[in-house]
């Protein structure tokens, strides 16, 4: 099982690909033509819009290959473009994959990653429809477009938010960045394979039907997922909608592995929370009579919880957090600036 | 002039980047949701079908940033993408871009890069809808996804060439390819920038409008383009179609600029014709009595020749060269192996 991309070259990586594709990936009636032409095509649904996203997953920046598995590093590429598509209210169709690999990277590593990107979309009776293999001297990457649909009346944007709304928040942010602060301080002789932290880091669970239903249920005003943190991600909103927001730190759900780890790696666990990223929940705006349906309808396809954890206020309040004994303190959402 | 991405930040790149896009691009009605948001969301015109495409150019492999300018590599990033679009006879409509930084990368280089995407897209009235930064501490890269429309009736595919076609290819095949090797070969105080095989090569002209044309016209069985080189594409189109083809060595278009360039570089002008990538031209199959016909619609938009180079047979019969004195020798269509 050592064989390399440069023993089959780029055409036999192809054919392999391709059969991993059909295999072990789900088939759709709307796609016209998928890999093997210079484009693919693909058939859009009357009255839905199209939703297109693209992320990218650099080696040594965005993963480290000594600690992932090729199977989820395939996971967590394409749960990331799912994310999006949810976030929007939309559900995921059909994705094109483009890889830059080094000529020495293993035929079997390439074809577990596309088993994780099957993985991922085939809940969504999603697939890959194309995509691009390129050469790449140094560090790898993944760069995947999703392409999803929406109802028009079923889009949510993140500019849309309105004072007065209630922000709620799927999951437990900050499990990921503890995750992986775990795994960069661990020896290598500890396997953190199976902690859930880091489970949560390597494999985030996309919270695209929990999007997808709570838009078409109607109970939501603005929507983003907290892929730049928490408070990056909600400054979004804040700035998109122009609105402020006020956080109630009492009230951040925070799991007990993230309160043990926090222990572990001295961090703050509220900080853990708010700043770091690579969690992939969702922050969802709705009208405050709506919070109880809100999470009733979520709580019908999942059971991520759902948490209240703050207000959507006047832009010129800024984002201020509540500490528990009632005073207030302005947080400034900087998110996660690649290139700072 | 000398700001870089760490100067200014991944946001405000982004916020220069929009202001390029919005200056110097065109707005479609059709784009929902453009730049800003989880996702992009595009209406699909009802009665067609969506190409998506994507390709990558990677810094050293692709392009040598010593030798072509931001504007340059823009225009040609974008350029062979529309390639591909319009070789399924379809019509370039959005484009996200993925892009792979190094924090020391100018920002006016970023500018000039979009102003580049800008110019190729304009023609078309198709825009920037969205895309991705990620930082990269070595080779930069540019990942292009094109989303393009076409009527079903009139998608061109590479897999349905018939024995008895004739194989017409458009330009001059082989003048990419021996700009590049020109420019390998110069001095440092060569300046071949506006040489005009060099301005093949870095600013191919993507044959959309001919291969749109072609295809609303119904004069095409088959179409490919020439990016794995002219043989390496006819292989896809034998292959995918299950036919030979036999080409007469005679009637292949040289330009007078590649016949000098071939003997500069020592190289046979047939085989830079027949064997190197880089240009994107199109190969056309269409009945014998429809050549003259498929000439003529191409003629009435653009004025790039369309020349008859051979004709399709049976399987069996594989790829074969018909020499000026009229003995044959076969040809094995290797194309651009990217891994090779």
């Amino acid at each position: 099982m050592s064989e390399t991309l440069a023993d089959i070259g780029e055409f036999d990586l192809i054919h392999r690909i391709h059969r991993v594709i059909q295999q072990e990936g789900v088939s759709s009636p709307d796609v016209v033509l998928g890999i093997g032409d210079d484009a693919a095509s693909l058939r859009p649904r009357v009255g839905y819009e199209l939703l297109i996203t693209c992320d990218s997953m650099l080696e040594g920046r965005h993963y480290l290959p000594q600690h992932i598995s090729s199977l989820d590093l395939g996971r967590r590429a394409m749960a990331v473009n799912i994310s999006d598509i949810g976030a929007m209210g939309g559900h995921p169709r059909a994705a094109l994959v483009s890889l830059g690999l080094r000529a020495d990277a293993l035929v079997a590593d390439i074809e577990a990653m596309y088993r994780g990107f099957a993985a991922e979309l085939n809940p969504f009776q999603a697939s890959i429809i194309g995509g691009n293999l390129t050469k790449t001297g140094d560090a790898m990457f993944i760069d995947i477009t999703l392409i999803g649909e929406v109802e028009p009346a079923k889009l949510v944007r993140r500019s849309t938010a309105r004072v007065g709304d209630a922000i709620l928040v799927t999951g437990y942010p900050g499990q990921a960045a503890a995750g992986l602060q775990l795994l960069l301080q661990s020896q290598p002789s500890e396997d953190l394979h199976e902690h859930p932290l880091v489970r949560a880091y390597h494999t985030p669970i996309p919270r695209a039907r929990e999007g997808r239903t709570i838009a078409c249920a109607g109970y939501v005003t603005a929507m983003i997922d907290t892929s730049d943190g928490f408070l990056g991600d909600l400054g979004h909103i804040c700035q998109n909608s122009m609105v402020g927001a006020v956080l109630f730190q009492e009230q951040f759900p925070l799991s007990a592995e993230l309160q043990i780890a926090a222990g572990v790696l001295a961090r703050n666990p509220y900080d853990l929370f708010l700043r770091d990223s690579d969690d992939y929940e969702l922050i969802i705006t709705c009208a405050p009579e709506h919070i109880k349906l809100a999470q009733s309808v979520i709580a019908n396809v999942s059971d991520v919880p759902v948490t209240e954890v703050g207000k959507i206020t006047k832009p010129s309040e800024g984002i201020q957090l509540v500490l528990p004994d009632g005073t207030q303190r302005p947080l400034t959402p900087t998110g996660w600036d690649h290139f700072a």
